[in-house]
Parts: C-alpha cells; structure tokens; sequence
C-alpha cells in the first residue's frame, strides 16, 4: 500500500481470481468455465463488430437487452447488461445495501460477497449453513436487511426450489433480495417468473458460465422497470458504456443460438452425475449439485493434499482455505474425457 | 427511484452520455470519437480469440501490460488496464480521494469527475478556469488535495506543458496528481516520462480517441508501481475481469501498429487545423485545441441554437448548458469530407 492510500480502504481485502498458472498446460476445472466454445454464430457477429469499433457502444444496449428480455419472458425495462456478473452484484449491493439495510447472506457462498459490502462500507451479516451445508429458508424471512442468495449456491452446488425463494421473497417485502443464478442452467430453477409479482426481486445471470462466455464477461439484472432504473442511476456515474461492442454482439448472437447452449448444459450434467458417481464409488462424500461443479471431500484427507497432489498431475481444482470446507475440493464439470482423467489421477493418488 | 434505493446515492446525478440518436444517419462530431476505423491487425487478434471466449480473460492482462509498458517505456508493474479509461479514474478517485485528500479540479473539465467524486462521497473543490478558459498553475501548487487535471483539457481542447504539469506534480508531494490523458495524442505533451521521478503521479489513459477503439472498451493507468498496487487493491475488490479477451487482444494489436494510429493523429490534427481556421474567418471565436475537438462560439448566437440548427441538418455536435460555456459549441473533429459538410452548414446557418 502507498503512503497515498486513503485510510477508508486499508482493511479492504480483495477478492481472489481462481489461478491460471502458464508454466505447462492444464486440465483447468477450478473456475467452472464451460469446457465448450461459443456456438458458431458468436465469431460472425464479432467480426462484424471489428470495423467499427472506433464508435462508442450503446450505453443502453438496445438490441442486446431486448434480445435478452424476449428469451426471458420480460419487458426491456425490466433488465440492464453489465461487464459479467460481478459487476451488476456491485451495483446491486451499491443500490440496496446501507445501514437501514445491511447485506444478508450465507456464510458460505460466493466469495466475492463480503468483498463488495466491505468496499462499499455495508454492514452485513453472515448467516451460517445448516451442519449439511444447506441454506435453511428461515433463517431469510424478516431478517431486516437486503437477502443475497446464490442459487443454486456456490461453492456447494445446492439449489433451492421456486417455491423457497418465492417465500423468501415474499417474507422480505421491505428489502430488495437478490437472487445470484449464475448457476441456475445446469438445474436449478429460475426466479425470473416471480419479477412480475414481486417488486423487491432482482434476479442476476451470467453467459460466463452456461453460455461459454466467461471471456467476454457479459452479466445481466432482471428486475422490476424501478429497481432497474436505480441499477442504472449508478451503471452511470460508474461506467456508463460498460458493456463493449463485441461482447454486446457475441451475446446477442449467443442467444439466437439458446438450443446450442442447452445441448451442452445438458451434456454437462450427465459428466456430472458420472463424476459424482465415481467420486462416490472412490468414497467422497459429494453434495448434491445442480451446477456445473461438484463440492465433495474424502474421509481422512486434507483437501489441501488432493488439491495439490491433483495440481502436479496437471489438473487444477479449487481449494478454499476456510473454515468448514477445508477438507472439500471444488471440481467443475468438463468434458467427459476431462473428467475421467481426473477420477483417473484421484483413484491414483487415493491409492497412494 | 425505487423505495429500496439507498438515501447515500438519492442526490446522485449521473453523467449524460454524447446522444446517440437511431432516427437518421448523423455526421456524428459529438462524442470525439475517430472518424478512422481500428487498424487492419484487431480485426485478426479478436477472431483469434472467439474460439476461447469460455475461459476467463487474465485478471492481470499481462500481455497486454507488457506490451504497452514497452510502447510507454515504463515496467508492467506501472501499468494497469481497465474497461474504459473512466474505470481507472473511478478506481484512482476511490484509492486516492477522502476527507484528508478531497478532490480538486477545474470548474470546466470532464464532466464526470464531479460525479465519481459524489459516487464515493469524496469532498471536491473546483477551481474556475481563467477568463480566456485557461488552468492557471498557480491555483493547483499545495493546494491540499488530490489533483485531477485533463490535459490537455476538455472541452476546452487547451492543453498544459510538460514542466507546467511538473511544477504541478512537484508541488503537491503530499497528494497524488492525476493527469488525464485521453487526448494528448492529438499535440499535448505526455507525463509518462515523468513516472519515474514522481512516485504521486498516475497518468491515465484511453484507447478511444487516438486508437479508434471508444466501442472496444479500454483504458489505462501509467504510476509508481507502489501507485498501480493501490489501484489493483480496488479492482481486485470490483471487478477483476475487468477487460475481456477480446478487447485486451485488440489492444495489443493497436500497439503492434501504432504507426497507423499516429499517422491518423496528424490526419485529425490537420483537419482542424483547417476547421479551426474556417471556423474563425466565419467569425468564430475558437480556443487553441490540442485534441481532436474544437471548443468554438460565435459573437450573437447561443451554443444550443446552433446545436439544434446542425442537428436538423444531420449534424451533431456537443452542447453543454452549463454556466460559463453555454454560448459554446465542443466539434469532435472528423474526415475532412465531414468537416468541409460541417463548416458548409454553419455558413448556411449563419446567414439565415
């Protein structure tokens, strides 16, 4: 830190970026990217984009929102395109979040969470995951702040029904809940049908993930025309031409092409259930995921060790050094190959 | 705004976008954009990286860092590469800004440093141009804050020497100086070369203007590596995906064929050298630009009915009904085919 650094940051610890490490190539399954490209028409719609690119981009991304509005059932007041997700969690937070009403999530999720409500000085409360790492609806209704809600979670993979969030909702009428679906394509069930009844909902989505565009970073908010319009209040005095022309393109042109992108949601859940099936056939105890990652752990070892016995056979998973999932490995879900060599290289390293 | 919008943002007045009307094909001389497209090789590097928009781009664009350290003569580790140069000045005005380091800027300047100043709740003091819209030097030595100064300036298109933004620099070691260089490509003296004797110094910079890439996103910051740690500690807590493959690809290309860009510099530098002089035997009066806009009015007419005249013509240009510069007109300087239809219509206008 300078000696010009303002004091308001000094206790400020910045989110970790899963590692990417270029000294040999990698079997990379610890930060659940899509192990499939963009679909065919992603390259021609950028191209496109190439010769003019000396003109800004539409800060409002018209055509974007309205393509994605249409895919989603919604009207295009109803949504803002961020530069990924991250970015329309911060807004969200930056919004929503003060002391009348402090942020409120599990404390085991998406890590980036604290990160945002320390930066932007919001009291927060972490509520503990039951002992089976489950979000326990309860402890959400009336808890007096804004719900943040990964779903399904993260790093677990849990989902939780339509009707749960829809009760979590429902029971925080004086707080905006947000609802984090990064995830939500690989089968969990989405909020977006409750954004016409309930004016305190926003839903946040990313192509990072299911439409394998993590990237070209492209996020989106789904919510009310109001809620919307305060995420834009601050979308512009932040970065008001945040979403670049080539990405806008690539979006829309991913999204004429949803039927590729389900296929290969669908080919990644069936990779996952064979993992889970292997890890448990190997002793893992595997939690249950609807996303493209697994979260399991092996009786008597240190997830450290397998992470890093797993690293020097070329496979890269996630290892959280926290309390409670020390023990667990964060594995996302590749190609099948990819998967069978990992279940290959741990019954390996199992066997000593 | 909604009833969950926090109060900390109810006065928040967010940054006006150039306008970008889809109603017909304008002569678009209003958000000082090149009128060149980008050069032959982005087009390349971005369909390069199509393929493998499902894994993250590098958090700490190091390709792109590299090579643009080279182009600028400094270490990577000055440098930092955001989505858009306002990213790097919201990141500096956070990392650098407080009640111990209030922001100080001119009255007349980019329009959004007022409002990431009220974004983060920083204390601000503008300083008011001269008479004839010039920054006086003297106004800014130890003057007890953060300093921000476009140079050369906007709208003004007035540009400081490099020993006046020295003095400058020297003069507030307690506080960082932020000198903006979104035009300095156009006839301004750049203060990269100053980085090394300045560890206060951060130097910020676009891809916009010079480079033909305002719809591709990307900025940079050029400080003390000790500057460049503070600004990565908020964009590691923001956004740490900040540029995407695309764009950090189409910038590398950019530098690779920096020629073509300078070539085009002194294209727009002698077109308004041209408007700047038809401009004035129209009876014009016109401030000596340094970047690729001209600040001009003319003695009896106001600058919004002139705005509107060039618009009913299909002709865009900048307006800011502000106090001080209401009678001016800000031209973003295009082909010299756009030009000589730009000064043709203000002849028509003129004479009614």
């Amino acid at each position: 830190m300078s000696c010009y650094f303002t004091e308001r940051f000094a206790e400020l610890v910045p989110y970790t970026p899963g590692e990417q490490p270029q000294d040999m190539q990698y079997i990379k399954l610890n930060t659940n990217e899509s192990p499939f490209p963009p679909s065919p028409g992603v390259a021609a719609a950028v191209a496109a984009e190439c010769g003019k690119l000396q003109l800004y981009s539409d800060p409002e991304s018209r055509v974007l929102s309205e393509k994605l509005a249409d895919v989603y059932g919604v009207c295009s007041d109803q949504v803002i395109m961020t530069n990924g997700s991250d970015e329309v969690l911060n807004f969200a937070f930056m919004a929503f979040g003060d002391e009348k009403s402090p942020l409120v999530f599990p404390d085991i999720t998406y890590g980036f969470y604290p990160v945002f409500a320390q930066l932007n000085h919001i009291p927060y409360r972490e509520i503990p995951l039951t002992e089976d790492f489950r979000i326990d609806p309860e402890d959400y209704i009336a808890c007096g702040g804004t719900v943040v809600i990964a779903n399904p979670n993260a790093p677990t993979g849990i989902a939780l029904g339509l009707d749960v969030i829809e009760r979590i909702v429902a029971g925080n009428a004086d707080h905006v809940v947000v609802v984090d679906e990064a995830y939500v394509d690989f089968g969990g069930e989405s909020a977006v049908s409750l954004v016409e009844r309930y004016d305190n909902l926003l839903v946040t989505g990313t192509f990072s993930k299911s439409r394998s565009m993590a990237g070209a970073r492209l996020g989106f908010g789904i919510g009310s025309a109001s809620l919307i319009r305060d995420l834009n209040t601050i979308k512009y005095s932040t970065n008001p031409y945040n979403v670049n022309r080539m990405t806008a393109a690539a979006g829309v042109a991913a999204l004429e092409e949803n039927a590729y992108y389900m296929d290969n949601c669908r080919a990644i859940i069936a990779n996952r259930e064979y993992t889970a099936q292997a890890l448990r056939a190997l002793g893992f105890e595997v939690l249950d995921s609807s996303a493209n990652f697994l979260f399991a752990r092996c009786p008597g070892w240190d997830g450290g060790e397998l992470y890093r016995k797993l690293k020097a056979r070329g496979i890269l998973v996630r290892h959280f050094d926290k309390p409670r999932i020390a023990d667990f490995l964060r594995i996302s879900i590749g190609t099948r190959e990819q998967m069978e060599r990992f279940i290959g290289a741990t019954a390996e390293i199992l066997e000593g």
